[in-house]
């Protein structure tokens, strides 16, 4: 981690190192336009069936499909509905048909062109089309870029919780472009940068302090943004190297995400009241101080993680979500749907302080109940 | 193998050496009538999900209910309508949705107490529902002992062919209970031979040679067809070790079935004129004879292949097949969609005689062309 030493215009590339299933994150700005040859070298002769959503379609689907006539590579394309409701079954059959109907082939590639939304549900097809076609990421969202990117976890909302369904199957390439950041909404930008933050906040101190000093930076695009995104891909990749099918270590990834998931459900999935970094920016927040009632870290550091999350602009209390919330009972129940749920008891990622987080899994339901109570006051 | 020295009475256990995926094949007549304890020794203290059909249902529900009763393992059932339109996305979400609702953690099992459509579509649930679930299969049809429930492949059928969408997902368990063979029809046994017999022609020929004195015997039940299941299931497991993901020497397993499958697809998977067994019969002979014709396999052993599987019932010629067939190009592109395709070449299984199959990647679709034109003729 050379956080001091950024170069002007300079890329990164983050190798994750998973056996025979490793592969590669390509991470600069104008990467889109290479996207043909970065694909050609991965997978040479494969044909491609291109995921994508009207909002991005608009922005980079052209340049996409230039890139990849440059290099002669063969391309479907499949627009679906922005929006995190497109993470259903309806809208995976639409894509697992559309891929079969252009008969693509085992060694032919799913590419997912968009935000979180599109590569959970163009990695999940992949997954599943005749078990399993390679798979290409070209996150064009911060929070793509730097989480859902990296991991493999792929999958689909059910009526009964987010990302209950879905496969662990792990890209070929990953094409993080950091100039088309710059398309985002300041909101959107926000909410994935609560992902970035949360890496310092697990394990990496000295990032988190960084980014206190340098988000501005990052925020305006330039080599920190590089950086930043770099430093975060490691981070995961480490981690899921460690523990690809969340047995263990994993779970430390989801600091601030049980929190943040029962917010999410308790608002419908509405993007217009909580996105999902949003949720988990407050979530981080309140592990932090349920960590404190729980007499592990110091108020001090709870309020430093809610002053720079705040400062960046982010929610980082449950006053901040417009709209009523459910009574404390209901958030409880909405937790324990997680899928990191162990036999009744609840796991959840606690702290010791800023970068010293841990998996706590054996919570009492009654204190978180208390606690929530409390906030919700 | 000592397919000589048959114990009456003898279960046998087949283990699938799949580093930390290992699992136990239990062979025995009776078997299930131990699931509960078989299963708590493999998973302590997880609930299950049975997906069963409503024939099987009638059959063996019962039995499996006391047994898992008797151990005091929860559990919820799943009866979905017996047939193979049930390999379905419409069924697949039923099937995930019940065992959302019903609350199964990642440490509980779903067990599929079926046959192969059973076992396809309740291990594919077990593969997605937060991102994978336990699996336990207890398979009561010939085929799925002998095949399905060996190897990992689960899937369900699209309008673009059979099993085109799905996973690898591994068992904990498999429980073959070779009493239960007896409430099959015995079209539905012989259809299942067809797989035993298979494995005597990839490469076992004593095998093949046992199974043309003992196959009676086989069909009678008794000590001869826990053998020949045992054996099967060996086979079948020697070669899913050496190649998990079907990337070479497992298509060996394909023997007969690029002609079967095309068939079935032939015949609209339309059970009363063609079950995928006897689509396998008639492609072994249609493998051979096409083997021989490429001047790679003797006229003799295409005729010995035909005459066991004429012996034991079975169909062997396109003619067997009630109803019309469509033209040779239609069957040749029905061929086309099968998931064994790379890149426009035709993968067959083809023999230099019995015992001696070997993977040729690049057969001429113009000869196979004019095969079927002869044979439909």
């Amino acid at each position: 981690m050379n956080m001091q030493q950024v170069e002007a215009g300079a890329g990164r590339r983050v190798q994750v190192p998973l056996g025979e299933r490793a592969y590669e994150i390509v991470i600069e700005p104008g990467a889109l336009r290479n996207a043909g040859a970065l694909i050609a070298r991965r997978l040479p002769k494969a044909r491609v069936a291109i995921i994508t959503d009207a909002t991005v379609a608009g922005f980079h689907l052209g340049s996409l499909h230039a890139a990849l006539d440059e290099t002669g590579i063969g391309h479907e394309t499949i627009t679906l509905p922005a929006g995190e409701k497109t993470k259903s079954f309806a809208h995976l059959i639409d894509v697992v048909d559309a891929v079969l109907a252009a008969r693509l082939e085992r060694g032919d590639a799913i590419v997912a062109l968009g935000g979180g939304v599109i590569g959970d549900l163009a990695g999940f097809a992949a997954g599943i089309v005749r078990r399993g076609m390679h798979f290409i990421q070209v996150p064009t969202s911060l929070l793509a870029q730097v989480d859902s990117s990296v991991g493999g976890k792929t999958g689909i909302n059910s009526p009964h919780g987010k990302n209950l369904v879905g496969v662990f199957h792990q890209p070929s390439l990953v094409i993080a472009d950091t100039a088309v950041l710059d398309t985002l909404s300041p909101r959107e930008f926000r909410a994935g940068y609560a992902e970035v933050a949360k890496y310092g906040l697990i394990d990496k101190p000295d990032f988190f302090a960084w980014l206190e000093k340098n988000w501005q930076r990052v925020f305006d695009g330039g080599p920190e943004r590089v950086e930043a995104i770099a430093v975060s891909c490691e981070a995961k990749a480490e981690v899921v190297v460690a523990d690809e099918r969340e047995s263990g270590r994993r779970a430390l990834l989801n600091l601030g995400h049980t929190f943040g998931h029962a917010l999410e459900a308790a608002t419908e999935y509405d993007g217009s009241r909580l996105v999902h970094g949003e949720g988990v920016a407050i979530g981080m927040v309140l592990a932090h101080e349920f960590s404190n009632r729980m007499n592990l870290a110091s108020a001090d550091d709870a309020a430093r993680v809610a002053a720079h999350l705040r400062q960046v602009g982010l929610p980082t209390r449950l006053s901040d979500i417009p709209g009523g919330l459910p009574p404390a009972e209901r958030l409880l129940d909405l937790m324990g749907q997680d899928k990191k749920v162990v036999r009744g008891r609840l796991t959840f990622i606690l702290t010791r302080g800023i970068g010293q987080s841990f998996i706590a899994d054996d919570v009492p339901p009654a204190e978180v109940h208390a606690f929530l109570k409390e906030k919700l006051a």
